[in-house]
């Protein structure tokens, strides 16, 4: 084995360890050489031309590889992804390597043009575009089959040889973003550039998103304090909260838009061309002929998928959903019957078994959210979806739906057929605190603690054993590798997501709902980010343009929210008694009112322009720009064609 | 000046005319010269290098020219506009002049490979392209100012030395196309790729969505006759007639886009990449630097424009709306005032007198809808849009939302106001017809008749002086200029608007409506076919994708028009008799089907995909190639960067 390294220490004497790989135990010794060396293999050759080094501990290496790449290398990889950088004129282009020097902060010997987040991203992209040539199947392995074309990584991950791949956390750069980021208490925004320098851009847009929110969410924390403070019970101030929220929450989002604009094209991601997608990891099928790329991969039917979403899954959906509503009409005959029960017989134990139903639902509602999940996943998967964004965007629209209508059913319940105002306000309020309180303490600090006590006993074991010089790296190998894996931003955007719904749905009930979001979120941000840094694995970088789905859940949740207000401020009495002789009149001015309400959100979401005049000014230049260059070599043509 | 044609004649013995300039009488020599030389002079040397040759009659050439090219040069032409044509492999691809080879049916000596339209449109695509160099005004006209950049044909037209360019009809091609769309009495599709083929991919999309549209109104159609037939006024009839005709108007417009991505595909137009827009002709400013493009050309602060449009165009509008209203209630006091004054001396005299006030409305709707047409066009070009798109969507929503009002606004008065179906029934039976009857005669056979005169009188002219052999395209070019200019689809497609508002709006009171619509467009395919034939000058080919602005305008209606119908059904008796007790009820039902049509109608909008699975599969097909070509190049440039 050691031969083959020799070479690496001669081209490139500061090797830098960027992404960890970490193999099963027990892998076979011809596995590890074949796919070494396709890892350091020159790309004519089909490798992906990086540098790999074992790391040695004193028991041996352990099969964890650390990956790196030379600057070089890199520069050509950050082309090859398509990464888009400032240039010294202050426009964002695509890099290239031919015209590397026309970027700002460029030097041959420069080594922090690319960030270390771009570099690990490259050096995934590398590997997972690390595709079988002739191979029938993995060395070693029979059953894991290959074809041409088809990413080596994948297949061993899928087949259990290959654990993990991360890459490394950034000791020094991490402890000042720590620092500058919640590391003080002070009043101010969060260093978003450094987060996406370390983390990436979804990551980064996240904790933008999140911090817009809060401050978006801050007027009507503000218009809101009075209501509770004076009692205002008022029909018109009521009428006039409500409408202010309806069309703030359309401003907002739209606002949203731009200012996401904004951010990425400082970061690049909104010129970033799409890459083609290669077929997600589970995918499966018969071996066939890819119609665009007209390679050789597994084809699936498209209808076969269709009807396996409209048959199978779409009914599993609505039937889940019949079923937590039946649930839920369980629990409000329990919680009759307690109360029925409380008033018969009054005893300290029937009061306590008042809350016996309420905790008995929560508990149920928990148990079912997390039974879906999994179901929803596996069907998810099973639908058998070609590209990666595809199953996330099924997974979350099933999600979605089902959470949905688990927290927000019981209070449509209460307001639209119990009608009940005063208990509405209660169990919103209950929901809103229980829910933001628990989800912190799970999501954040439960694992934070787990995690230290875990590094400490870590690092006690490791210490004792101290013998190489270079023991730190190994230190931090073995300490990271045993991280959770952070899994992406959708837990995250669903629980702004259900919030903003508790704030928006129901706003002109309990005006102190948005009172309680900004709070939330602004613990919220320092436990997301207590998260990132200290509690997970670092994830990989992923470039990104906007926050996808999420926008049009918001908008919808929006919409939703102004026929729930309207009907709230048609079912209030104050709004009754001023149509003392006819309920009609009231039902049918409730419905105009609500009609207008959504023309002029439809209306304003249209005339919002998505970009701010300089971002589409400099997107026109570039468009522009390379219409011109186009053109300039169709003239040079022209003249030489027509001379002949 | 003679001299200057010489060496046209030996370059290209076959000059075949395609466009036709006409200049002002007396303009001046050296402008002449000097614009003709431009026209000819070679692209290096900024200008066309195009073909020109003056229309030689007995009495002089009376400032009017041919223009044409060489085969070469439109094929670089066909490549500067980026035309998009299929390759021997079926597949759509951008025409290179390099790649020639490749396309269907090219060869060095087909000279039909580019249809005449697309040369004609490749020669407009050139004149305006021609620009100023160091020229501070045109030669010979001290007052129309030049600036390095600015187009000279744009400014001749705003300066009146030239008066117009047109595309000459193809006598041969014409009457062939005239024989398959129109000639003989067929059942059939019409023939939209001739159509495409001679005048354009605008026009051919309009009569494409004519057609489109005709066949999806034959359903509505069909189950509409039996309710005329049976007189059902039962309930539930009525109410499933409504919801299919809501759903099915979502559906044929969400099918239109699909079909509308097969047709442009065909045609190439949907690969077709935007082009920089260059300021329309109207637009004024100071002279400043373009931001986008760098260029010296007028400016003009978008911040004026936006100033102009609220401050001044939208109040403007929302008077005339308001006037429009003013008017329709003046109608309805003239109509109860007559009907009274029948009631109490009933004569002769006064059951005449019942029609006046229909009469004095009509012609009044008239003259409003002309005069705010001219008010909508001034005050459009006034607030000074820079890009003929953005001029032509604002002209477009101003005309339209008046058109609407002015059509509509006296059917909802009848309907939620006064409450009277059966009147509803009657104004709008007598709206759609009269409306149809005069727009065909007004729009296409008025103009074909006096077209027909017109052209007798000067046949008989000129044929009474025949002196040339060359005298049959004398005669042709002569009758051509004198014919009138086709102003665009915009009235077309407003005729259709309207006729869908007709339709759909209050369906369920009239299912005879979609009958006569669909009646009205077999006859009006027919008529503007003969109105493009015959009666207007060839108009230039525009390149384009889609319906545009007006995809939006119709699903806006179709959106309104579940409202609408939601109400109709609501208010009728039969529905008022399931819920005698409570009216509330009533209402609470209607405005909870509405919520659901209209939730499953943006459902349907969104699932239902935009383009056809195998027109996707090409554009992938297109983006990975691209992608491939990329990255072959890059690695091409790693290999040798790494050897070095």
């Amino acid at each position: 084995m050691a031969k083959s390294w020799s070479f690496l220490d001669t081209v490139e004497c500061n090797f830098r360890p960027l992404v960890v790989i970490e193999l099963a135990k027990g892998t076979k010794e011809e596995t590890i050489e074949w796919f070494t060396k396709r890892i350091v293999d020159k790309k004519g050759d089909g490798g992906a031309q990086l540098l790999i080094k074992p790391l040695v501990t004193e028991n041996g290496h352990e099969n964890i590889y650390l990956v790196g790449a030379s600057h070089l290398r890199l520069l050509l990889g950050a082309e090859t992804v398509g990464l888009v950088k400032e240039c010294n004129d202050n426009s964002m282009r695509t890099f290239t390597y031919s015209s590397r020097k026309t970027f700002k902060d460029f030097a041959d010997d420069n080594h922090n043009f690319l960030t270390m987040a771009e570099c690990q991203y490259i050096i995934k992209h590398e590997l997972e575009n690390l595709r079988a040539k002739n191979e029938k199947m993995i060395p070693g392995y029979p059953q894991a089959k290959l074809y041409p074309g088809k990413s080596i990584v994948r297949r061993l991950l899928t087949s259990g040889i290959l654990i993990q791949i991360f890459p490394l956390h950034d000791r020094e750069e991490l402890k000042k973003l720590r620092h500058s980021w919640y590391g003080r208490v002070k009043v101010g925004y969060q260093p978003l550039d450094d987060i996406r320098c370390y983390f990436g851009e979804t990551i980064a847009l996240y904790f933008g998103f999140l911090e817009y929110f809060t401050f978006a969410l801050v007027p009507m924390a503000v218009i809101g304090i009075p209501y509770y403070v004076f009692a205002w019970e008022d029909y018109d101030k009521y009428v006039m909260f409500a409408t202010f929220n309806l069309l703030w929450s359309t401003v907002i989002l739209e606002v949203w838009k731009r200012i996401c604009a904004i951010l990425t094209y400082r970061w690049g991601t909104l010129l970033m061309k799409r890459q083609f997608e290669e077929p997600r990891s589970g995918f499966h099928g018969v071996l066939g002929i890819n119609p665009v790329t007209g390679r050789e991969e597994p084809v699936y039917s498209s209808l076969k998928r269709q009807l396996r979403i409209y048959l199978v899954s779409l009914p599993f959906v609505c039937l889940c959903l019949y079923f937590s509503l039946y649930v839920m009409m369980i629990y409000f005959d329990l919680e009759q019957w307690a109360l029925d029960y409380h008033k018969e017989n009054e005893s300290n134990f029937s009061s306590l078994l008042l809350y016996v139903p309420s905790i008995i639902y929560a508990v149920v509602i928990e148990i079912m959210n997390r039974i879906y999940r999994y179901a929803a996943e596996f069907l998810t998967s099973w639908e058998n979806h070609r590209l990666e964004s595809s199953y996330q965007n099924h997974l979350i629209l099933k999600v979605l739906v089902f959470n949905f209508l688990n927290c927000f059913a019981s209070l449509f319940y209460i307001a639209f057929v119990l009608f009940d105002m005063k208990l509405l306000r209660q169990s919103l309020a209950t929901l809103l605190i229980t829910s933001q309180i628990l989800n912190q303490f799970a999501e954040s600090l439960l694992p934070y603690w787990l995690q230290k006590r875990h590094n400490k006993r870590m690092k006690k074991r490791v210490c004792s054993q101290k013998t190489d010089a270079d023991m730190s790296l190994v230190e931090q190998v073995n300490m990271e590798k045993e991280m959770g894996t952070y899994l992406g931003t959708f837990d995250d955007y669903l629980e702004l997501f259900l919030q903003f719904g508790y704030v928006s749905l129901f706003s002109c009930v309990y005006p102190l709902a948005a009172v309680f979001a900004v709070l939330n979120n602004i613990t919220e941000i320092y436990s997301d980010a207590l998260k990132m840094c200290r509690v997970y694995k670092r994830p990989f970088a992923e470039p990104t343009a906007n926050i996808g789905v999420w926008q049009l859940a918001f908008e919808t949740m929006s919409v939703i929210s102004v026929v729930t207000n309207c009907m709230l401020i048609g079912m209030s009495p104050q709004v009754d008694a001023l149509f003392p002789d006819s309920k009609i009149d009231l039902v049918l001015t409730v419905a105009l009112v609500e009609h207008l309400l959504l023309a002029i959100k439809f209306i304003m979401a249209f005339v919002i322009p998505d970009k701010p005049r300089d971002i589409q000014m400099k997107l026109a230049k570039l468009e522009f720009e390379s219409l011109e260059a186009l053109k300039q070599q169709q003239m040079k043509l022209a003249a030489e064609s027509l001379k002949e």
